[in-house]
């Protein structure tokens, strides 16, 4: 009988028998997710041989820099139904390239590096000599980004002459990338499913699309349509001539009246007539065009993705969520439950593609953190530590606009407190963002300094001991619940491939008095060696069990067929450096809020000056979290006068 | 009120918060364990600093290959009860820094090497050249062996007259270790209670020992006594003359007259009335001698154990067991329940200090694994993988001594069959030595090729399953079961350090024929990706399921304050290594039993030629160990006709 067996590993490298043990046995590097290293070409490639259809979302750059905050929290919560891409338009008039926080530039490299997001940037040549088109793919090659949108772009001026030796096509965008920067990056390029309304015909319209392809791009987006047979017909009419790059239909759900007028004026398209008569009838009630819009959207996408021809929807949001959001669920391309690589958000910098440990303290901060270490060359890969890797950055320079809080100062006021009549006031802050009830002035305390967002999930599961530590003023600025091998994919404190199991230990982090503290160190020798601490105030005298220069794992996970990941944890050295940016937010966000010399301020004040920051990390993570109890105690023994005497006694 | 807290990282080089920023934030390496990268000098002072006693064995080298084997099998088991550290004599008569298996360097680069030990080399000057000296130290520094004993030795010949500038002293080859090595070794010297047998006088000896002392060694191991008082009257009479170093006693069980008596004379002691008027009369009862021996040992260790002046007591084994260990068991000092810092046997030489990962397939072949790679540079420390590491050594020049079967040839054939009648011999063979139970021929199977020793006590818990399985031709080599986080200090399954939880995925790896294999991946593709798998034969012809380069952790373990520890996995690439090694020993050490072109030597060499190596790894750990069922189910295959003909179809 022949054995029916094929062998899976001819191509891995490994030798047979007879040419055994001469190489190295070891391999070089662990692996890593695709999603994380691929290039765009290629998960596009593996979601359409898996016939996974996926989507993108097309943004343009704001106009003011709390325009660009917003955006940015918008790329976050957008990121979170999981687009294969996104893209920022080039606005040639915004001064797209430059550091400035609203430029093309800028944005896209916010939305690659702080969101994780991968990110194409358009770019336009018109009128661009060969030296800036470069130095603008430079600047974006070192900031992270990897894919061009490869645009002609509109003249500036109404007569447009050909210049020799200039960009005159978008092919010659597409040639000058790959002549200089080689398979560098991937390239989009636009298609017309009606023809460039430049074009002398449609036919010679595809002609040059397919020049464009020839040149080099890999995939093309298209400009709107209204009708799924425009676009089917141009796919085909595609493929005819031999283009074979995969085609994106571009989506855009009608929102309003006039945005559509205005639209439909700047691309010089038609608006079908069936879509005019029931547009005009209601064209001053917004939410029955928005309505109207995503059921036609909806409609539309369901044609095309049925169609077979379309791998992947793009969507023209204008920089709004709700009916794009609301055409993804209904057509179930949403994800609803995204599946997290890691714990933490990930950045989709090139280079740090290895990160896979983090310090636990920017669990809040990502942003921070990823702007922080954005000078290291190497990250860490499999466990933290590795001499050669750089400091963190400097705190003084990091108060980029995309680092403060989202919201005005007005509106920290109301939620932290016009004044503040003692430490106590502090406390009902924190108290407050903890249940979300809102405070004597009738506002929710929706952020604080240390939490730019809502209360995680996964913190909700420890609310009610929350709540009941904060009013007693123990501060807390980041927790986790201990977990004992729960699923890789439940939907609170999963992470990682399908099919494995994650663990946490226990960790508590919070300021508190000096007081406290030392009732705590009193208490702690009893939870030796279960609980390790760090304490520390802002002046750096540290107070610690812990070794000091071992990590402590506090997140990990166990996968089918992988060495153990082990995503976060608590450091005795970069704890040092977290001290500095925590102790530092308070003056930053809220010591500022208040007028110099005010009550309110020094109250503040005295907090930073005073308070210890503390961390707790409970090691027996399959019993129930000791940390409750080791607060109660220290509670217990403050309230014993016997107690306190004593300690009193030994100082 | 004064905070009373002081702060425990200003020896830890992390910076206050003026000052930070500037160096690098990360560690540079993973903290080990003391016990593996403190030197002896400094693991005594642990020990007598925490009132921790310990003891310590002499061995001297064996005369024959098959006594080394012996020895080193002795080094196992005595090992295994926790010694500081165990010393080999120097016998200038039997070459002892060649490369013998049986000179006194090989047996001590051995105990370090393959057995973990903590090892003291002795040396003896007398009569040697510098140059030889210095290349004896020099070839133990390479081996590994980080302890010297400095002796003078005993001149040979009658009249020994002083050299100049040779060594006529310890003290000269103490201060000569120092000079060429400086702080490399760390030197014992010897001490005689009774005063040397050659010294002028007990005070004048009492010098030379100060002199020793002060040249450089780090402790002293004295002579053998009989009385207790001899001792501690010689450790107050050293500390008189301002001896501060550890001070070891030399303990000697009488084990019978006859060696007493060639002892004593050697020796020049003088052995106590007391005991000569118990011994006399019993001379001929050796069990009776051994019985006082062992009874007088106890008493006079705790005498010197209750002094207070011992911190741990030096036996004088003669190569023998049993009275050294009955006298430790009755001081409590063997360590009956010893504490792994890793689940696989570690290795004591420096360089391999870092080592925290191997392949699980050498789980029952340490000593090979630890050959096959001692010219690697670096070891891997925290996961497995590292380009800049050497291959496995070949397999062709590691068939020495050490490794081979402890077995002699006879013993050998009568536990696998001095003939086979077929493959249902073999079958019957690998069955026999899970159950334990007497072959035919009325012997127990005591070893297989791959397994020297016994079944290890956590493959007894799977012995059911195992004997199944075998009985029907699934040759089990290497098993672990499930364990889903029991306490690090588990009997059976635990290792590191206190107060951690160990994991495990179950694994199994066995031999098996083409026509299993051939059902087995019809079963398997039920259990993707639960299941990982790699089959490969003689040829080297492979299949899997898992990655090419992505080793699997099978073991890992997870510790207060530490990061994650991941020392056993299932890798692709170590694997192919291993099969040369697992399929040569059918051939090197069973086929090669039998006579050309015998029966049963050609069954032997058909499976050799035609089985499968198959390895199993389930991945949900946190479940019942599904490898059964999946062994069951190939049966079940096998045994429906239908099945087997729709297999047969597809091939």
């Amino acid at each position: 009988v022949k054995r029916p067996l094929s062998s899976k590993s001819d191509s891995s490298g490994v030798s047979n028998s007879g040419e055994s043990s001469k190489e190295s046995s070891r391999c070089s590097t662990p692996v890593l997710d695709a999603d994380r290293t691929d290039r765009l070409r290629d998960k596009m490639k593996r979601r359409i041989e898996s016939g996974d259809h996926w989507f993108s979302l097309e943004f343009f750059p704001p106009r003011t820099a709390s325009g660009a905050v917003n955006l940015i929290s918008r790329f976050d919560r957008m990121g979170s139904g999981g687009p294969l891409f996104i893209d920022v338009t080039w606005h040639p008039s915004g001064d797209p390239g430059s550091d400035k926080e609203t430029s093309s530039m800028m944005i896209a490299s916010t939305a690659v590096n702080y969101c994780g997001l991968e990110s194409v940037l358009h770019l336009t040549c018109c009128n661009q000599t060969k030296e800036k088109i470069t130095a603008h793919l430079n600047k974006a090659k070192r900031l992270g980004l990897k894919n061009i949108m490869a645009l002609r772009g509109d003249p500036i001026g109404e007569d447009w002459v050909e210049e020799d030796g200039g960009f005159n096509y978008a092919t010659d965008l597409v040639k000058h990338i790959r002549c200089e920067f080689d398979d560098y990056f991937d390239i989009c390029v636009a298609g017309y499913p009606t023809g460039h309304p430049e074009a002398e015909s449609y036919d010679n319209d595809l002609r040059h699309l397919k020049e464009k392809v020839d040149a080099g791009a890999h995939f093309i987006v298209t400009q709107l349509f209204f009708r799924a047979e425009t676009f089917l017909r141009f796919v085909k009419d595609c493929r005819a001539i031999g283009i074979t790059c995969p085609i994106l239909p571009g989506i855009f759900p009608i929102q309003g009246y006039h945005s559509l007028r205005q639209l439909v004026k700047l691309s010089k398209l038609e608006v079908p007539e069936e879509i005019m008569q029931v547009i005009e009838p209601i064209k001053d009630n917004d939410a029955a065009i928005r309505s109207y819009g995503i059921q036609q959207a909806v409609e539309m996408c369901k044609v095309l993705l049925a169609s077979g021809e379309v791998p992947g929807l793009h969507f023209y949001t204008l920089n709004r969520e709700v009916a794009t959001i609301e055409v993804l669920r209904q057509l179930g391309l949403w994800a609803e439950d995204p599946r997290r690589p890691l714990p933490w958000a990930v950045s989709a910098h090139p280079k740090r593609k290895v990160e896979d440990v983090r310090p636990i303290f920017w669990a809040s901060r990502p942003k921070s953190y990823i702007y922080r270490t954005q000078d290291w060359d190497d990250f860490p890969n499999g466990r933290w530590g590795n001499s050669s890797s750089p400091a963190f950055g400097e705190l003084t320079d990091y108060y980029l606009f995309y680092l403060k809080s989202k919201s005005p100062k007005e509106a920290l006021l109301q939620m932290w407190g016009e004044e503040l009549m003692n430490e106590g006031s502090v406390y009902e802050v924190f108290t407050n963002y903890i249940t979300g009830q809102t405070n004597p002035s009738g506002h929710k305390v929706m952020c604080l300094p240390w939490n730019d967002d809502a209360l995680a999930p996964e913190t909700n599961l420890l609310k009610d001991e929350l709540e009941k530590v904060n009013r007693r003023g123990i501060l807390t600025i980041n927790s986790q619940p201990n977990i004992n091998g729960k699923p890789s994919s439940d939907p609170i404190v999963g992470w990682g491939p399908a099919g494995g199991y994650v663990f946490q230990k226990a960790y508590l982090e919070f300021f508190t008095s000096s007081e406290n503290v030392t009732a705590l160190l009193q208490v702690l020798k009893k939870y030796e060696p279960r609980v390790n601490y760090h304490i520390v105030n802002v002046q750096g005298k540290n107070i610690t069990n812990a070794h000091e220069m071992q990590p402590n794992a506090v997140t990990w996970g166990i996968f089918p067929g992988r060495e153990i990941i082990q995503p976060t944890v608590v450091d005795p050295v970069s704890f040092m450096y977290w001290k500095d940016e925590a102790f530092a937010l308070w003056i930053e966000q809220w010591v500022k809020l208040y007028e110099d010399e005010s009550p309110s301020r020094m109250i503040i004040q005295y907090i930073h000056d005073n308070y210890f920051l503390v961390n707790l990390v409970d090691n027996d993570f399959p019993l129930d979290s000791c940390l409750w109890q080791v607060i109660e105690d220290m509670f217990a023994l403050l309230d014993s006068p016997r107690a306190t005497q004593e300690e009193g006694s030994q100082s």
